[in-house]
This record gives C-alpha cells, sequence and structure tokens, in this order.
C-alpha cells in the first residue's frame, strides 16, 4: 500500500472511533487532540457531561467492529416525563417496551474509545497538539505542542473530526468553491445541576429524561450514574424572557419560582449558577464538500454541526464512521472514490437530521405540554403497534431505526404528518382517539399514502 | 463631535461613496484600498471591464449629493436582443419607452468617484493597503502596506466595503452570534472580447443587452464605448457541458460552433481564451449582523454578495450608501442606533435580490429564448401600460422604480406570478395573448389580488 499514512484532527468520540476503524483497516494513524488526555486531567467542569445514545451510536459502533461497554455504565431512558406548571408530571413514551435513549457520559465514552485506540499498534495518539494550518495539497499538517514550539506532520490523508468549530473547516474556506453556511438559532443555553441524594440516589426518576417545556423555553434533565441529573436551560438569547433581559437576582428568583417551581427545589443554587454563567450559543454548520482534493476530509460535528434537539449529534457522527468503514472495504482502500462516495452518501442524511434537529425544539419545548399533541403521539403508537411495518412513528424511524436512513425518515415523516393533520381535523378527536373509527380513518390514509410504498 | 473618525477598508465604487457621504456629513474618513490607483497603474486587464447600471443605482449617487457624470459615457440598453441557435434575432424590451439600463465602465466609474473623493478635505486616500486585522473593540486596523511593513490606524468606526471575498468579515467569523453563509452556484464563467469595427463602432446592435440563450449555459454582450462588447460566457463547473468537461481544442470548437454560429463569427479568438482562461466561479453570501458591537458595520458586496443575473450588485451597494446616508441625519450621528437601523432596513432587500437574482439566471439562459415567456412578457407589459398603478412588471420595480424596495418588488412579483400562470393557462393563450378577452381575464385577477393594495 503506497499511500497508508492518516492523521485525524480531534481525539473526541468521533475522532477516536474514526481512528480506530483506519488502524483496523491497517492505515497507520496519527491521533492529534487540542487539549489535554482527560484521562490524566480533568477538563470536564462546566462541559456538557452526558450525552443521549440511540440505536444508531450503538450499531455504529458494532459494525466498525467495537463492542462498547459504554452501554452497561448508561441509564435508559424510556420515556418523556413532561412536567407541568402546576407541578404535575405526565408521561410520553419514547417507543414500544424495549425502546430506550441511553443517558451516557461524553467522557467515559471518549476515554473508553481513547483506551481501545492505545491498544492498537497502528494508533500514535498526541495530546495538547492544536492544529494551526494544513497543506491540502500535500496533506502535511501544522500543530502548536504545548511548551515546545510548532510541528509539521506529513501523512498522505487528513480527517478533521475537530467538532463544531472544526479549524479543519475553517482553514478550507479559502478552497474553491467551498460552500458553508453557519447559523445561530435564537437560543442559548445554560446547565445547572440537581444533586443526588444522601443515599447516592436520584431526586426524581431515573429512567426518564425530564421536560420543563415553558413554550419560548425549556428546562431539561437527563439523569448519571451518580445520582445526579445534568440540566440544561434552553432560552433565547434576547427578547422577552431571554438570558439578556435576566439580569437582577430578583428577577431570577421570580422566574425560577414561577416556570419551574418543582424543579427548583431540586437544582443546586440555580440562580447563581444562572447570574454567573455565560449563556453558551447554538448553530448549524452546513458545508460542502466534505472532503478537499481527496486528500482532506471532514467527519463529525466538524462536517454538520447540528443543535442537540433530537439527540442525534453523537449518533450521527459515528454512523459517518460506520458508512467510512463501509466504503473502505467497498471500494478496496481507493480515497478517490471512498471520499465522493462518502460525501455523497452522508451529506443528504446530515442535512436530513440537522433539519429534525431544529424542528424538534418546537416539539420539546411547546408541543410536548400540549394535550392534542400528546393524543396525536399515542394514535400513532397504537396504529404503529397494529400495523408496523404501515407506520412507524418519526421519533422510532429517527432514533431506533438505524436502517432508515436520516433522509428517508425525514421524507416519510413529512408525509405522516399531511396524514395526521386530516385525522386530529376529526371530530371530538381528543376524547375518541382510542376508538376503531379513528384507527379506519387512518388505516385507509396510510394504505393511500403509503401501501405501495412501504 | 466625540467620535469623528472613520476607517473605510476598500477603495471600490461602494467604499468610495461611503467615503463621501461620511466626509460630507462632517467625518474624518481614512479610505484604504488593498491594490494599487487604477488612475495610476492599470490593473483590470482580464477582470469585468462593464456593469449595468439602473435607476437604484443613479438615484442613490443623487440621494448622497453626486450628480455623476458616469451616465453621459453609459451606453443605454433598452431591450434583450436574443439571439437564436439559427442566429436569428428577437427583442424584448426591458421597460417601458424611455427605460433603459446602462452600460457603464466600472473602473471608470470607480475613478470618478475617487476623484471626487480627493476633492473632499475630510478624505485620506491610501493604496497598496492590505488589511491584516480588526480589533472590534477599539475599531483599530492593521494594515500590511506595500514595501513598508505594517501600519496600525485608530479610529472610532469601521466599514467593511471589500467586496464579495471582504476580509473585514472574514475577520468577523469569530465574532460572537455571527451567522454566515457562502454558496456556490453550479455556474462559473469567463469573459469574451468582441472587438470594435475598423471605423470603432459596434459590431452588434449597441443599445441592447444581447443573449445567447441555450438552456444550461448562456453568452451575453455589454457594449462598452470604445466599440467592444464585453461578453460572459456562463455555464456548469462540471457536468455536460461544462467548463470541465471541454477540455480539448476540437470539442470547444464544435461547441462554439454549434451554439454560438453567429457570434463566433464577431468573438476574438473565443476558443483560444477559453483554454487558456480559468473560469471563475460565482456565490452568494449571507450574513447577519451587518455590524459589530456598534464600532464595525458591512455594506455592499461584503455585506451581501449576489449574483450577476439581475445587473443589480453595484445598484444595491450604492442604496446601501444612501440609506445609510439618510440615517446619519435621521439619528443625527448616534451609531448607537444607526447601525441597528441599518442593518434592519437594508438586510431584507439585500436578501431578496439575492433570491431574484439567482432566479434570474433561468429566466435569462432559458425562458428569454422561449415562446410563451415572450407572450407573458408582451401581455404584462400591454396590461401594465393599460393600468400602470394596477401592475408594474417585477423586472421594471426592480431595475427602474428604486421608491420599491427589493423585498417588497420579490413579494409582489410572486403574487403576479400566480396570477400570469392563470392566464397562460388559458385556451390559445399564445395565438390570443393581444386579444380583450385576455385582458379582461386580467384585470379581474389582478384586481381580485392587488386591488385593495396597490
Amino acid at each position: 500500500m503506497a499511500e497508508n499514512k492518516f492523521t485525524v484532527v480531534g481525539g473526541g468520540p468521533v475522532g477516536s472511533l474514526l481512528a480506530i476503524s483506519l488502524a483496523r483497516h491497517g492505515y497507520k494513524v496519527g491521533l492529534f487532540e487540542g487539549r489535554p488526555d482527560s484521562r490524566q486531567t480533568s477538563i470536564y467542569q462546566g462541559k456538557s457531561i452526558n450525552i443521549a445514545m440511540s440505536d444508531r451510536g450503538w450499531t455504529s459502533l458494532e459494525k466498525v467492529g467495537i463492542s462498547s461497554d459504554a452501554k452497561k455504565q448508561a441509564i435508559p431512558m424510556v420515556e418523556r416525563a413532561i412536567h407541568g406548571a402546576a407541578g404535575e408530571i405526565s408521561s410520553l413514551p419514547y417507543g414500544k417496551d424495549g425502546d430506550a435513549i441511553w443517558s451516557v457520559s461524553r467522557g467515559g465514552i471518549n476515554e473508553q474509545l481513547l483506551n481501545i485506540a492505545d491498544d492498537e499498534a497502528n494508533i500514535t495518539t498526541h495530546f495538547n497538539h492544536r492544529l494551526i494550518d494544513i497543506d491540502f495539497e500535500s496533506a502535511g499538517t501544522t500543530f502548536s505542542v504545548e511548551n515546545s514550539g510548532q510541528k509539521i506532520v506529513e501523512a498522505d490523508f487528513v480527517f478533521g473530526a475537530d467538532g463544531a468549530r472544526s479549524k479543519v473547516r475553517r482553514l478550507a474556506h479559502d478552497f474553491p468553491r467551498f460552500s458553508y453556511s453557519q447559523t445561530y438559532m435564537p437560543q442559548c443555553y445554560i446547565e445547572l445541576n440537581i444533586p443526588a441524594n444522601p443515599d447516592g440516589s436520584h431526586k426524581l426518576p431515573m429512567n426518564a429524561l425530564h421536560i420543563w417545556p415553558r413554550k419560548d423555553f425549556m428546562l431539561i434533565a437527563l439523569p448519571n450514574t451518580d445520582g445526579t441529573f445534568t440540566c440544561t436551560l434552553f432560552m433565547n438569547h434576547s427578547g422577552n424572557p431571554s438570558f439578556e433581559a435576566l439580569q437582577e437576582r430578583s428577577e431570577v428568583e421570580a422566574f425560577f419560582e414561577s416556570n419551574f417551581a418543582d424543579a427548583s427545589e431540586l437544582l443546586e443554587d440555580p440562580v447563581d449558577v444562572f447570574l454567573q454563567k455565560t449563556a453558551a450559543p447554538l448553530f448549524l454548520v452546513h458545508v460542502f464538500p466534505w472532503s478537499f482534493n481527496r486528500k482532506v476530509g471532514l467527519i463529525g460535528d466538524a462536517a454538520h454541526a447540528i443543535v442537540p434537539f433530537y439527540g442525534q449529534g453523537m449518533n450521527c457522527g459515528f454512523e459517518d464512521c460506520a458508512e467510512l468503514d463501509s466504503l473502505i472495504g467497498s471500494y478496496d482502500k481507493d480515497w478517490n472514490q471512498i471520499f465522493p462516495a462518502y460525501e455523497k452518501a452522508r451529506k443528504p442524511n446530515a442535512d436530513a437530521i440537522a433539519e429534525l434537529s431544529k424542528r424538534n425544539f418546537v416539539e420539546m419545548s411547546d408541543l410536548s405540554g400540549d394535550l392534542r399533541f400528546q393524543v396525536r403521539k399515542k394514535i400513532e403508537a397504537k396504529f404503529s403497534d397494529a400495523f408496523p411495518t404501515l407506520w412507524q412513528p418519526l421519533y422510532s424511524m429517527v432514533t431506533f431505526s438505524p436502517d432508515v436512513p436520516y433522509s428517508e425518515a425525514l421524507r416519510i415523516g413529512d408525509e405522516q404528518n399531511n396524514v395526521m393533520e386530516k385525522i386530529m381535523r376529526l371530530p371530538n378527536i381528543v376524547d375518541d382517539w382510542d376508538s376503531q373509527h379513528v384507527m379506519d380513518q387512518l388505516h385507509g390514509l396510510a394504505s393511500e399514502t403509503f401501501g405501495e410504498k412501504q
């Protein structure tokens, strides 16, 4: 093999998984991370510490040949626990029996993958290496190494797995015909914490993703194995209410009291944290192409930063790795074919999950607290149980069906939406949703729409 | 006045006009251009040498207090001259009697504005100064000066008028919550030349914009005062046909012969030029905000690079200047109010002309050669003559009606489109377009749609 050396920029979960995949195909891989090694230095203060993994993520790990221990340390969340304004809680299952999304520690899964990478003879790992420049012709890279100046690294190929604010992508801005967009959402977020009970147990039911939907803003909570919950408050950057508008302690206290009375009793110093922290922005990145000169590629958030409202960011990045892994086989290591096939296969799916994730803010913050929305979900669940080949709810396709590409899920979901809008216009639908009549109507419309296709 | 010093980056037409406007409001302006002074050094070889100016451009110059001599040296183009595949030519007027778009020399109008700037005591002009960095807090800028190192320039405010590939905008990429996109069109272009006759006259009728519409590609020609035409060939970057695909001399010869037989006889070495030149890309830039810390602003192509298919690029940039000029008065030089008011007023209009310009490729390259399209234009022209307050064709609103904002033109144009689609479905419309019946039908639909509004 003439060309056999890869530089992978970014030692997060996607970069680590990519490095392992490449190494197992026989390539020499240099894995470079700008930050210190989290296994030796705690670097996670104030950062998002848990993420939702679902079937796409687990399946992708398996496809690359990794049977992860992470699932054993993850907490399955089988339902949304929706906290109303008066403190009442309603439940909405995510899928069928056994379906769950998994709250996992981002740092934990990262470290597990780094440990596997360390066991691969073909991988050398370098922390405290910050990318400065790339030669897109030669695939040479320049890194700034902490306390020891600059280092030039030669390779045959480079992958940027360096996240939503990718430096590899930024350097590609001057590449001919490179289209890119970075779009800020109106919302920002801060993280809050619910501590464990003295005995280490959770203060809220642990097998749920807790949501306090308040239309223009919301609070969510994901369980951690140590009994705590990591909470995130999403709210507009400016306007009313917003992070910008809420500056006075008395106003912030009133805000928590009137909107999150039940959570306020559990949260650790929410008002102090709110006043001290700067809300972090949320943004989407779309770029194309994802490869340059068939030498340099982008993967994961570096290629397609999305918003967290579908819990699919890392799942999508792991799928990128699985797709690439499979294409390396299909095209017999011919990167002149692999790069274009990879971006062609993944770009429509990344665009689809970006769109779905953006839409899901409304679903989580507004609709999940809405009675008609809950009725609609129940009708879909019941119908899907009866006719599983005719109807799989959009959330299930995205979350529990790795065989359905995101782009297909988006397309089918839009058609389902048209059907369900008709169903929800039936008289007395909120009261009669469980009737045979509604099932018959839905079966007629669904057969008409999907009978030939699915 | 405490804050009185501006740095304007970019000495093109928009930067020069902005500098004059600011100077006349009493500000000290440093106008910095990376290239040499075109009045002393020829820098225009191979660059687009003429552009279409229309009423928005002229009106904006007047609003800023400049009565331009440029119109005297411009060539009015009153119609499209459409060259069919067999060499037949049909005409389609741009508007009513007296309406014209003007072919002007970009270099000429730039130099005229620089001459006016030189006469302003408040303006100092600096060529060969390339922007390197901006301090978005202090409005200090760093320039690389040819043959003499770096220079730091202090000011109270900075404007980036540095064009489609703006360095000011690029430096703003790291500004918090800055959304941006750069999108490449499938088309690229090369410029060709039709020389003058030996007696200095034009080889084609001079008061027209000549178009050879060939659906996926097209050639256009704009007249110059020296008897030449500047021609532009627009074609896809890749695919078939494309600049990428046409590499062999014999293929290029056959391409010109079969598609542009009549033009080929007039063009100067089109095959050689085609084979020698690298096709230039076309791209759109959308960003927001257009101002940072109420210290640094963007204007013209730097804020909103568009494609040239509506001939509105410089017109839109000049309108930015006129809007700003007016806001400086309205808000009594309070830039805390001027910056937000400016971007709020101009952003929707820039977005609208970007969209209209993108759509106009199809209109020019495909529809202008289409009989039904020409019939539709004739119906609209006739109806607009009869009921000018009820109907002004979209092209006229954009090009000849500076009082109609671009965003309004886009909105009204879309409604007109719905009406005209119904009209074009009338039986025998191509033969009967000139009938009273068609006018009556259109009057009914137009009154229904616009009667209350316009």
